[in-house]
């Protein structure tokens, strides 16, 4: 069985479950930090164990560009590539061949699209997706969707569920190892469209279902509109994944709708523009207010990995180009996401996630989104 | 008392010693990660202590223009801006005016140059260069020097060595804290002038003694012969520094002639230039050789903190431009210098210090210097 449901929050749709991969057990909520080619930025696979996470994901797109999936699967797969003991879950490429590739050419077979490394020309078919994460070996792959923009027009989007539903027909035929494979539900920004692939994924029948193309610009209300359309369809014994989401309050809000699992770059990649999250909101620590500041990044907390770094120490190294300004930071955002994880955990099982919900929102001010 | 010898080699002038500062004790020779901007590259202040390290240096002149040391004074000092317990070393910036400003002007007072950050005209008497180390609070600081290249013509080492006693006196008088003061021995590669370079430092006494103005081109074998007559002159009851020496080997054979404390650039920058330092020499990530390799940097150490690191994985994330490479290879070459030193001081207790030399050259080829 790949899920079993653990609790279940009685004001809201929150719910602890416990995922079952090859790698281990996993309990859900989850944030998976993002390892794209394979490594998270600024940190290493060790330190992500170190604070805690059980789950990365990677990326098919990147893998297979470089080094190149079956040079990875000769090695032995991705976890011993990377020395990572955890579970692994890979996006399929779907969404990166538009995004990192403009020029990219769609047809009923698949995509071709330039090397975002090499200008190289190359195809990835349904087929070819799940060959390379089954080379990869991940825990859990995505079938291979098409991801246009949500607020493409109403044609497009009736186009890519049509065609994410051969694809997810053809990624599952396509599987050949007990890896779980995970469907993925478009329909951008139309309520009818979204419903309709639903009921596509629902009938071809996955280990887990992802909602796609959030986060891309329509809107945080009507992200949750969306999320809480589909999580009222879905089954309540499969996961839910919310690809790309999201900020810490994204992430508190998707998961009173039911959401299981999470992935975003935002923690880390903010964290290299100068972004530290804490209790009481984002902080830049280009902000002069913090020129040899002695303040610590949570005062409270003496298990913090910064505890011994002042916020003024945090901004020399920022200022001075210091690598480890970079891997601080990170591993600040990291440990702050892995925090807030627990305490939603610990608040749907305690019953208590809205009160949880209502006081961590109070406190994390978001004036500078 | 600053330091007391506890084991010296028989047959050579290696020694083990016992160095005293404020903030703990030392055991010689050791070696000492470079700190120039109060952090060291790539890495944090708390991997250096993981790695053992229990003394770094810091450079006066780079505090002085950033953060600034007034700044770092207000702060309580170096150490708890770094959060760093253990102890640290100040370079005086004689050398770092010249070496990073080539319009500096020297004159009997001190030295006028540009920033290297912004071209700011500024002034470093020694009188300043002890003030900014005491705000520091530095646990060694060193005296300021005239620091010429090693090569000079005669006349301008004769100055330098004759404004160096001059610079020591008043950094002597200059001092009002407790922490302890080095003495910089100056004089080139001209054996008179060193000696009485040498002569001046005694005489004037001081609770160490360095060695300038070597590494800087002067050629390997004049590094050491230098190094024999300086140690062969020295007080055998007080440490003795050689300022930015060295390769793997020039640590080994710096410490037969008698050197007890060393710091340099290489492990960290050659780290970041994709040199990895090995028992069997140096090898470069980007040889195409490592590619996907499945080999570890150690097969036989299972403590080497890039154990879970395949030289593939870490050439990927090298060639992938992922800060992860720098640290795990910045941590891989302290590590080794470190075990170097931890090797050398056991062989010197076990009266096995030539042997270890011996066979520690041997397999450390040296091919690609």
């Amino acid at each position: 069985m790949t899920f079993s449901l653990q609790n279940k929050d009685s004001r809201s749709e929150a719910r602890v479950g416990l995922l079952t991969t090859k790698s281990g057990e996993i309990e859900t909520p989850v944030f998976m930090p993002v390892c794209t080619k394979g490594a998270p930025k600024a940190l290493t696979t060790n330190n992500l164990k170190d604070l805690g996470f059980d789950m990365v994901v990677a990326n098919a797109y990147h893998l297979f560009l470089k080094p190149g999936h079956k040079k990875i699967k000769d090695f032995g797969g991705l976890h011993p590539f990377m020395g990572w003991k955890g579970s692994v879950l890979s996006d399929s490429g779907g969404f990166q061949v538009y995004s990192l590739s403009p020029s990219a050419k769609i047809s009923n077979d698949g995509v071709s699209f330039k090397s975002f490394i090499d200008g190289s020309v190359n195809f990835i078919s349904p087929e070819l997706s799940i060959e390379i994460q089954e080379c990869l070996d991940s825990d859990i792959m995505m079938i291979f969707d098409d991801c246009p923009k949500p607020d493409s027009e109403y044609s497009r989007i009736l186009d890519s569920i049509n065609r994410t539903r051969n694809w997810a027909i053809r990624s599952k035929k396509a599987r050949k190892s007990k890896n779980k494979l995970f469907g993925i539900i478009q329909g951008g920004i139309y309520e009818d469209l979204r419903k309709t692939s639903l009921e596509h994924m629902l009938e071809i029948d996955f280990d887990g279902y992802a909602i796609g193309g959030l986060g891309l610009g329509e809107g945080q209300s009507k992200t949750y509109e969306i999320t809480e359309k589909i999580c009222s369809m879905l089954p309540v014994d499969k996961p839910r994944y919310s690809m790309g989401i999201g900020k810490p309050e994204d992430i508190v809000n998707s998961v009173e709708l039911g959401v299981d699992i999470f992935d975003c770059v935002v923690p880390t990649r903010n964290a290299r523009n100068g972004t530290l999250y804490t209790k009481d909101g984002k902080i830049n620590i280009k902000n002069s207010i913090y020129n040899m500041s002695d303040k610590l990044i949570d005062e409270d907390d003496e298990q913090h990995p910064c505890s011994d770094y002042s916020l003024g120490y945090i901004r020399h190294l920022y200022t001075s180009k210091e690598i480890s300004a970079l891997s601080l930071m990170t591993m600040n955002n990291l440990y702050f996401y892995k925090q807030l994880i627990e305490s939603i955990k610990k608040s749907i099982k305690d019953g208590k996630f809205i009160d949880f919900k209502r006081s961590f929102l109070e406190r994390y001010k978001n004036e500078s989104n």
